[in-house]
């Protein structure tokens, strides 16, 4: 499925952290493998074992690269123990990780071929009980990258890990769900969809002892230091407050719940 | 203008941090449009909104890259609004921005040549009111390392934005500044450039209540603790001290005011 | 030493952060020079100034880059004083950086070759006194990857530094060692090789006031909130929490004290 005109693309999506050695070691094994990859980072800053948080990351990166990209995602709590290493392919793209639900998007896409990753000669010589990164998802990506056709890494498997992620619409017009993620600037978003809402709605979001009524079209448009709702880059409804963060001036974090209600 | 025998290069900076996907996507959308350019992060951790911190960057980066390097630089606090894309090529490179005053050194270049970018065409299809750097910018590197000529983004334009940045003679040997930037190692940079002073020069530099009289050749050569000036890397003024941070001793940062006097 | 068939590959590890130019300015000094040169980062969160962590850094990372890679590790407290530059040819590989004990278990391998980086010719036209990465060390990396043989650089040198850095036997079946590196998710990484007890021994581990006895076989296996050793993926043994951080929890970091006794 790699077209031989451009190198091989690998992205890696870990909540490893910056300051160890892990993710120069896992491109290290990856440049061993498979020279002419390129590597690219997503984000090493998941928070430990946000496995719905890389989710979400995953989703909004992997559609913006080109087809036959492989994505690495390590969200890992499980390492070590006896969940699977799993291997998706699904949209033109190939995802590599752990069987924890961090694939569940892509397991309900059209066409979509699963993986179980068993072959232990794709793998280092030796394998950790600590990471699986270096160990054998990094192996697998070079090897894939490579060339060497997925079919090889194990056999098909039809139950890898799906786990329900979007705000529950509990009636007609009314939605509950939770901010799944918290931006560099403080934004903080929910797991509702933009498309909830039309410009033209009247509705109210409820989240903690706010009501939001109103759509900024953009940051700037904001008034100074209101909260307000904007259609983020995401698809997904987003609380954000101008040049300032609304997660610190609100309190609020991941899982915050939040009601929308059209009226 | 780029050489056929190297690939092109992009270089990023931005205030969009590191535990998003905001970086790892423009890196996508890029590979997408063409997959031969090479991207060198300079940093993505500007302080949010901090234009003169990102000029100061970009001032002392850009030099030491390739002519025809292309670098997009984005602190954009507008994004949304009616602030303008624009593309600046100087000096033999080329730059891609928001219209801030980011790029103020560069308009005073000789031979500058500036452009609005506004030629949806290459841009993404869908643009967003909060994500520039993804559904504009990164496009537009992309299409530029591809190889389209700059005028067919948009047209030339005379009236970009220029901020004045540099400390201030007040009058003959007798200048007013500021720190601009602190570094990682907690070093305060100053905007008076070193040629203000020669080693031989018996000068005063004042900041905050402190009286500093002497340059150090280096930090090790600093007496423990006790802060000092050296001519940093940066062609600036900067006020450090040995294996500590200044900023932390000193309880100063971006802002801070700084005047020196020739004795 | 480098093949023709695979771009040269650069590791990069220093203590420079990523909120500065730093990192992006050496990778442009080696675009420049080498283009076709790939650089993966190993870290820049090295603390400031810790020579013996970033050792073990390296240590933990070279061997799992191809044959003919060039290794740039800079913690470099003396730049700017009379501490030397050099560069080390050892197991296959070269790596760069000052002469302060970073390289101490790379000058014990066999065939070892160590030389002064003493021609200037290689540096960059002016060489500053604080910014060595840039104006010393990426250059002669960049030259390296370009094609020229380590003997252009400086003459062969034999007395570079070698500083200690394991747990010491005390006696049969004791040894005394510290924490060398507390990783991303709190974990403590000791000095002591793994080799020192087999799983079938029985052994007392003492840290602050807590005695451990047991290895448990990965991070998962481990009751919730009780510390306890792990074989990590390093070679030495660490203490880590499940799901939790062993620093934070026990209060400790680089520099405790760890005793093993078998029993």
């Amino acid at each position: 499925m790699l077209s031989k005109l451009r190198p091989p693309l690998i992205t890696l999506l870990t909540d490893f952290g910056m300051k160890d050695h892990f993710v120069g070691v896992m491109k290290g094994v990856i440049a061993s493998i498979a020279p002419a990859a390129r590597v690219i980072d997503i984000t090493h800053e998941v928070e430990p074992y946000a496995v719905s948080q890389a989710r979400f990351l995953l989703g909004q990166s992997w559609p913006y690269f080109p087809k036959g990209s492989i994505h690495l995602a390590i969200v890992d709590p499980g390492v070590g123990s006896s969940r699977r290493p799993i291997l998706v392919q699904a949209q033109g793209h190939t995802f590599v990780g752990p069987d924890n639900g961090l694939f569940s998007d892509l397991l309900e896409a059209p066409h979509v071929k699963t993986r179980l990753i068993s072959n232990r000669k794709f793998m280092l010589g030796e394998v950790s009980s600590t990471f699986h990164g270096r160990d054998v998802f990094a192996p697998i990506a070079g090897w894939l990258a490579h060339g060497v056709a997925a079919s090889h890494f194990g056999p098909p498997i039809a139950d890898a890990t799906v786990i329900p992620d979007r705000g529950i619409q509990s009636s007609l017009g009314r939605w509950t769900g939770e901010v799944v993620h918290v931006d560099h600037f403080g934004n903080l978003t929910t797991n509702l969809p933009a498309s909830c809402v039309a410009r033209s709605d009247s509705f109210i979001l409820k989240i903690a002892a706010l009501e939001l009524r109103e759509i900024s079209p953009s940051y700037s448009a904001m008034a100074p230091r209101a909260p307000a709702i904007v259609l983020g880059s995401s698809g997904f409804l987003e609380i954000a407050v101008n040049q300032d963060s609304a997660a610190r001036l609100l309190g609020l974090g991941v899982g915050a719940r939040v009601e929308l209600s059209l009226e």
